[in-house]
């Protein structure tokens, strides 16, 4: 059996090289590419897209986690062994189950459909848009169809980005939060406290904010000898191994929010990705467990450290010190109130920790009932306005503002928003559970000392890197399901004493 | 056959899509990649080697060419079906007749020996290196074991650099260069004209070095929406694709001469991958012919471009305008005598054009006596100072500026120091057939219009790529074969007119 497993696991890092190269070539793409380098790159991924997908499926593959299954049931379920072996298994069902030629027609009309998308998003046309989102939505129908023993066809669905996450489960999450986030935007709007951001809406320089981020980063944890940032449109992290793992930001220079909180959040994403354990380094096993849980870290690291009054202690001075023109005279409390502003915005990406969850909430019940047959995709822009009207008591004036606005469904990303809002329910129970255990939480973000924090979430979150699904990662570090009560606490002690309400 | 060509192209498509992926990944390592990120990226590097190389022996290659060998002979020879086959064919033997375990003990042993060669340079002791290199040596005469019909074991070696080469092409062109290249030396050194470089001596600052050269590099042609330049130790070009070819270069803020001309003699050798047809994209024919014709196209447009009078009249104004402290009061005459100056010096890479061949016919007298058995390692310093002394009249002091100073015998490329030499003189040939086309070439070069020059070797040289063998293309477009008549003509014209010799 050793034997069987010593070659699954020599399989399973060829894999993983192949997906780190092709982690690097869209890295690349993405910062430093030469605008004409497009084409090849395309046909360069393709190929590793192609190879990847072969040794996941080789037949040896396949023999080998035949002769292990026995061994599986022997082996300690926390074991890196176990794990190892239940990954593959996972990638070799889910990739032998659904048809090439699905993959393949997947890949094609998400091509076309994101051309199509992004000249409807501009010229404001939804009806233009129609026959490609029936094609994703219609393709992705087809994907949940290979899987019928799911209780639900959306299970399949959730289930790429988060392993073994059910429509049962995210049901019951976003009902509970729903009523209250909602109350708690009405109660805001309703006390008549305005904040005043004037200050984040400055002038910022350019090289100023990306040197301010950086000191950020640093003092978060993120260690430039394992990593580097870098400019690109839409701020993202990836990681090339447990020891290089890098991310991108993006400038406002006038607001000052956009590069730092950005930051912050790949940041997040970033220590994850470094803080998987050594052992699990060359194999599919160094990697987050999910976007879900990735979420969590990142929503962590840009709001529960970064937007807290205690880390506001530390961090303003810093600020002042690269902008003592725009913040040198700010106070304490005009900076914490101005970067925890809520204000409804029509943009998902630009909406405050209490609208969040709404945005994306509103996206999960349309997509369901897109699947369920109960809206029609002709419908979905007033479907959208209704719910936005009902959760963030606005209406996008246009369905560029609107519908329109996510790049995810012209992608076939359908069950992906789910792992936004999640991530952030996951944070507040991380953030809970180390706060029992390290009750100066507060004490040390005042002192800029984030290592005993990082250190716990090393040990409790990042370590175990993908050996878990969501769900028993969660249950291993905190002994129960996923609960969205500490969520609810968090957001409800903060924003009420933000916004003076009882 | 057709059916069987077509999978032959697809599946050389796909290598070559591979190989680009790992041209990224080095491009990356150098460029941008943090220090610790160097491990993952050795296995990642090494899998799509291991890829690369299952491919191209793969049992269906091997069938496809066996298929397709009667068609061949029915293809037009300059087709690219035929070249591409030919290609493929010569990959699959050579890969195949030499036996893995003889690959990966190279592998293992430059791994190790480089370390040592590092150490020993750094601690001027030979004598620690020499069992390594005693082990370089003997796998280079083991690989040529692998091809007994060659005429000569050094051919075997020179074939993984300039395929087709031989050591008696080689060694009757060195004959031919060396006397004259080493008189011309002497005629210098004796004629007691001294030229006055220090105006490239002055304080030059990076970034303004960084732009100027840049600015060269584009009036020479290169385009930065296919290309970029970063900075590096060790300059470089590298290719992912026929419209992604990136560039660097290194910066010494005290002496002009190293940014510019390396940038010169890098965007010289992107050029040449830029040109490439476009037929050829997506192919390994997408590539230069070989080491030394790449060679010819960066010192020619570091050399025969950018070091002539010519040249100078168009871009000494442009530095200039970078740098008016230090060159405002230059005129053409200082500045361009300034960039040829001839000082016999150790160290190869701060070679002038006058003394760089004979840096290099040295080396290739060493390995041969080394390979014959005519010098034992443990000579080698003996040798090669002695052999310093006859050519260049000068005698290192040390070994670290003598035989320690190259990288290459560590990483085991043996055979590969000629190309270097061959590209001079090939670039010459280039030059002179050029010159009998486009009689204006000095005009052109005065106006800052390098176009026609380019086009020219687009035409003749670029868009073959690796269509043919470097004799094959020579033959190609002068109708002959390697010949040091042009290249010693060029030198004497030109610096017997800088050293007012008759």
């Amino acid at each position: 059996m050793q034997e069987n497993y010593n070659q699954l696991q020599t399989r399973m890092g060829e894999i993983w090289n192949l997906t780190k190269a092709q982690a690097v070539l869209n890295w690349d793409r993405q910062t430093k590419m030469p605008p004409k380098g497009a084409a090849a790159r395309t046909r360069q991924t393709s190929t590793l897209s192609r190879m990847i997908h072969e040794q996941y499926t080789s037949q040896e593959v396949g023999q080998l986690l035949e002769n292990l299954g026995p061994w599986l049931d022997e082996l300690d379920f926390d074991s890196q062994e176990a794990s190892l072996i239940r990954l593959a298994q996972r990638e070799f069902y889910k990739r032998t189950t659904v048809p090439a030629d699905l993959v393949e027609a997947q890949a094609k009309a998400s091509g076309e459909a994101n051309v199509a998308w992004m000249k409807a998003r501009q010229e404001n046309d939804f009806a233009s848009f129609i026959p490609y989102l029936e094609r994703m939505f219609g393709l992705a129908r087809q994907y949940a169809k290979c899987f019928p023993d799911a209780d639900h066809p959306y299970d399949a669905l959730l289930d790429q980005f988060e392993p073994g996450m059910t429509v049962e489960t995210v049901s019951r999450i976003f009902n509970e939060v729903k009523g209250p986030q909602s109350d708690l935007i009405k109660a805001i709007h309703e006390s008549n406290v305005e904040i005043d951001d004037s200050l984040l809406c400055q002038h910022y320089p350019k090289e100023k904010q990306l040197d301010a981020a950086l000191e950020a980063a640093q003092i978060l944890g993120y260690d430039l000898e394992r990593g580097r940032l870098d400019l690109t449109t839409h701020p993202f992290a990836t990681s090339f191994s447990v020891n290089d793992v890098r991310i991108t930001t993006r400038v406002n220079e006038n607001f000052l929010n956009a590069c730092l909180f950005a930051t912050m959040h790949e940041s997040g994403h970033a220590l994850y990705e470094l803080g998987v354990s050594p052992l699990l380094e060359g194999l599919p096993l160094a990697r987050g467990a999910s976007s879900g849980i990735h979420e969590s870290q990142s929503r962590l690291f840009e709001n529960m450290i970064g937007r807290s009054r205690a880390f506001s202690i530390y961090l303003l001075p810093i600020l002042q010190k690269y902008f003592p023109a725009q913040l040198g005279g700010a106070d304490l409390d005009t900076y914490y109130r101005a970067v925890n502003k809520v204000q409804p915005t029509f943009i998902r990406v630009e909406a405050d920790e209490v609208s969040y969850n709404l945005h994306i909430i509103l996206r999960f019940e349309i997509e369901l009932g897109v699947l369920n047959g109960d809206i029609p995709i002709k419908d979905l822009p007033e479907a959208w306005n209704e719910k936005f009207k009902a959760y963030l008591g606005i209406v996008p004036p246009t369905d560029t503002e609107g519908v329109l606005q996510d790049v995810h469904w012209s992608w076939g990303l359908i069950g992906h928003f789910t792992s936004y809002a999640m991530g952030n329910i996951i944070a507040s129970q991380w953030w809970h559970q180390m706060a029992e255990e390290i009750p100066d939480q507060d004490e040390l973000m005042a002192q800029g000392n984030i290592t005993p924090i990082r250190e716990w979430l090393i040990e409790n979150v990042h370590q175990h890197g993908k050996k878990y699904l969501p769900a028993e990662l969660i249950q291993h570090t905190t002994g129960g399901p996923i609960d969205s009560g500490p969520y609810l606490d968090y957001l409800g002690s903060k924003y009420k004493k933000l916004y003076n309400l009882s």
